[in-house]
This record gives structure tokens, C-alpha cells and sequence, in this order.
């Protein structure tokens, strides 16, 4: 059986027990997480998250500048009022360069990605505190909320606090 | 006490009962799920994915162009052969127009938005097949694995297929 089919198998299993059916559109608990696409990492079991409550975006590294498009629209329209960024130790963006990926997809999908940032960094603190710099530098996003950054160590599953912003 | 410290609390209780701290750092079912961020979806409970399995991206109504970036290094670095791309029915996506959005943020924060493509869509499946046609034109993810798309229904649990790419 291929993956997605044994995703499709679970999900029938998942929707057999479904009890949650009538939750509104907005995210009850008005947060928003931007985190890593990380295997390892689950937003919603590491902090306590149920169906409904938090908008969960996520991405390569947890990166906030490919985050903004969603956040704008999470509070604008969708009420959340707090965002908590979440990158990680052991992340798969310390290990590369653009320039490194940038050969590799020539070599393997003739791809020419010489325009694209892959947003890879070196330190992980620093990608925290650039990505809180990055949020509130952006017109598109509220200032005027709590705005916290976290490195989540992938041996504990643990969360430690790099810095907040709040207006 | 405030929504985020209310995460930390639950992370600590997460971490208390941590026994997954020696995963590897590719994902184990080689799979990667392109999600909606909605609250309602949570992609690990509804695919049964346990921590290490599978990258999840997730962005304002799951959008494969802005998850790019983040595939091609889930693919050419981190060795996941296999898409599942997951939009859902009551989308906040379904409810806007790039006009309205920017008309709001105007006034709201002063924010000139115009330059932003918001990325909202009025048909669910089309979102869809919208979506695995852009996959399909991007050089930098393969061509030669499985895509495929499904609508998640927020009532009942369930996923839908709507379309499948195969090379």
C-alpha cells in the first residue's frame, strides 16, 4: 500500500470517531503558531492544541517572512490576536546553503533555482530573533500583540524562549 | 494568565512524558502534506502521522505555490517522495477577495497591501486542481512521485480526493 493510501486508511478510522463537526471557522483560542515543517515537531500535541483552537502555519525552518500572507489573514479576517514562532534544534535549514541546493536541483532536476532564497540559516537563535525583526518590520501584521519566539529541542520536547516582542 | 503562556504550561506536560527524542531528522513515511492552517484541520490526528513521519506545510488555504520552497527541500534534501495536498470545505479562503482584505488592512493599519496576492479562491475543488497544476510547472520538485489532492470535509472528518498527478 503506498503512503498516501495508508494516510487515507487512518483518516477513515480518524473520521469514524469524529466528534468535532460544528466548530467555527475562527480559531477559538485567537492564537496563530508559525512553525518548521519538521517531522519531528507536532504544533498541536507539543502545545496542548485541539481541533479549533489555533491557526497553524508552517513551513522550512518555520520562516516568518513566508509566513505574513497567512498571519495578515489569520488576524484580519479570522480574529487571532497572539503569534508564537516556533524553530528547533537539529534543523535540516542549518545544514545547507542556497548555493549547495542551487547545484543540486541543477544536477537533479536540471532546475535553475538561481532566484529563489531558500531561506537556510547558520545560527538558531538568531533565526528567531531575524524573524520576530521580520514581523514587525511588515505593514501587514499587528503590533499591537504578543509576538513570542521559541527554539524546540527535538531530544526533549522542550520549548525555550529565544525573545518576545509586544508593542 | 495569556493564550501563549497557556501553551508553555502544556508543553511542559508534552515534555514531562517526551520518550521520541532520538528520531532521525528525514521523515520516516516519506510523505509531505501541503495543509490549510485552519484551526478545525489537524493534519497528524486526521492522517494518523506520529512525530518523525512526515514534513506538513501548511499556509492560508494550502497553497502549493508558497509551498515551493519548503517541497523542494523536503524533496531534494530530506528525501520525501510522495504530496498530499489537503484544502478543506467552510474555508476562510472561500470568504474574501484580494480587494476586500486590502481594503481592510487600509484601514485597519494603514497598510498598503496592493502589491500582496492574498491567494483566496471561490471553488473548493478547483483550489485544488489549481494547485497540482502549479506543482506540475515548478522545476524545482519532482515529477516522477505521486500528487495527489484532497478536500477535508470540517463536519464530518473526512477527506475527499479530488485529483491525482502521476508522472
Amino acid at each position: 500500500m503506498s503512503v498516501i493510501d495508508e494516510l487515507l486508511r487512518a483518516n477513515e478510522a480518524y473520521a469514524a470517531q469524529f466528534t468535532k463537526g460544528s466548530l467555527p471557522l475562527p480559531p477559538g483560542r485567537k492564537v496563530a503558531v508559525v512553525a518548521c515543517m519538521d517531522a519531528r515537531l507536532d504544533p498541536a500535541r507539543a502545545l496542548g492544541l485541539e481541533e479549533g483552537d489555533a491557526h497553524v502555519i508552517r513551513n522550512a525552518g518555520g520562516r516568518v517572512v513566508e509566513a505574513l500572507r497567512s498571519l495578515a489573514i489569520s488576524q484580519a479576517l479570522l480574529g487571532t490576536d497572539a503569534v508564537i514562532i516556533v524553530h528547533h534544534t537539529d534543523c535540516g535549514m542549518l545544514t545547507f546553503t542556497d548555493e549547495g541546493i542551487r547545484r543540486q536541483l541543477r544536477q537533479t532536476l536540471a532546475a535553475d533555482a538561481d532566484h529563489v532564497a531558500f531561506l537556510p540559516f547558520s545560527d538558531m537563535d538568531a533565526s528567531i530573533r531575524d524573524d520576530i525583526a521580520v514581523y514587525r518590520s511588515s505593514p501587514l501584521v499587528r503590533k499591537d500583540i504578543p509576538v513570542r519566539g521559541f527554539i524546540y529541542d527535538v531530544r526533549t520536547g522542550r520549548l525555550r524562549e529565544v525573545e518576545a516582542s509586544r508593542a
